[in-house]
């Protein structure tokens, strides 16, 4: 059931290095977000697949994660992504801020077909744009704008119910990740 | 396969007004955005359901479709939505433009899950802003920013390949919707 898919798709910020991702494999989750809806149809995104260990390596110090738990420095070393999905806009198509809605359609479109699959993501809204654009030797224009990071999960995430409107989630002694999710009825307006 | 969930996703224009949708139906699809990613986890999005024939029209005149077919005025009398989804910013927990990330996130979700019932939809980001606050009778500081019509599809829409980057969709003599959608060679950096 897609349910079980939806709440299959975790953030993992903890991976099996072993388990490499090879290119083909990313290049399958891309072609999922060519039949996703697209904003008046104009489709600008592009998106740079990293799968080979050097350029992954070198990604990967460019990326920000778990803001509300930064002095734990995840991923820890041996436990890193072992590929990434940049996904970036093209604004010679179309610069318009809006266009982070199809960032978010394609991302968890790419997640859940990731999650298929027995892989792990976290999107990564944190990096270092000037950095990343000329490690990625980007045209002018190509704006990266989310960064998807994939491997093997290697850590026990679990979903509590947000209490009192508290978000942040957090671990526990043995490392276990807790997420809190508000409750239908506080969605609901 | 998730990808043929993902392929039978498609944005319906013309729905068959004699199926209605309950409002446990559309609880179930909120209810999936629960389990999503967030971005910081903060959770910022809520919902407006509408399943009442009465308030469903009262939206539908408020809404703006196929921008690029504006000529035809869809979707036609008889044909149009029996539900609405609209998603909401709460600016009291987070104003960040960045939201609209998650707002395509679980926009993404809550279509996949409709297909998977046997339900159509579509994303309208073009509405009558003001007019729709008033008529749901929001608070202050809880902004629609993306409104999902729903019903049982009742259109046939074809995928093309989007062949010199033209990208705009269109409908033959028949009524049957073509959407070009980009090659994969052409998304990719």
């Amino acid at each position: 059931m897609f349910r079980d898919l939806v709440v299959k798709n975790r953030s993992y910020r903890g991976f099996d290095e072993n388990c490499r991702i090879d290119r083909e494999t990313l290049l399958e989750l891309v072609d999922l977000t060519r039949f996703t809806a697209a904003s008046a149809n104009l489709q600008p995104l592009k998106y740079f697949v990293a799968s080979e260990k050097e350029i992954v390596d070198q990604i990967q110090p460019l990326t920000k994660w778990a803001g509300s738990l930064s002095h734990l420095n995840l991923p820890y070393p041996g436990t890193r992504p072992t590929a990434f999905i940049v996904i970036c806009q093209d604004e010679n198509i179309s610069a318009s801020v809006g266009m982070l809605k199809d960032v978010g359609i394609v991302a968890q479109t790419i997640t859940l077909g990731a999650a298929e699959k027995g892989l792990g993501c976290c999107m990564i809204g944190s990096f270092e744009l000037a950095a990343l654009k000329k490690l990625l030797n980007l045209p002018e224009k190509i704006e990266p704008k989310l960064v998807i990071a994939l491997g093997k999960p290697a850590e026990t995430i679990v979903l509590t119910d947000a209490e009192d409107g508290k978000t942040t989630y957090y671990r526990d002694e043995a490392g276990i990740h807790y997420v809190p999710k508000r409750k239908l009825e506080d969605i609901l307006l």
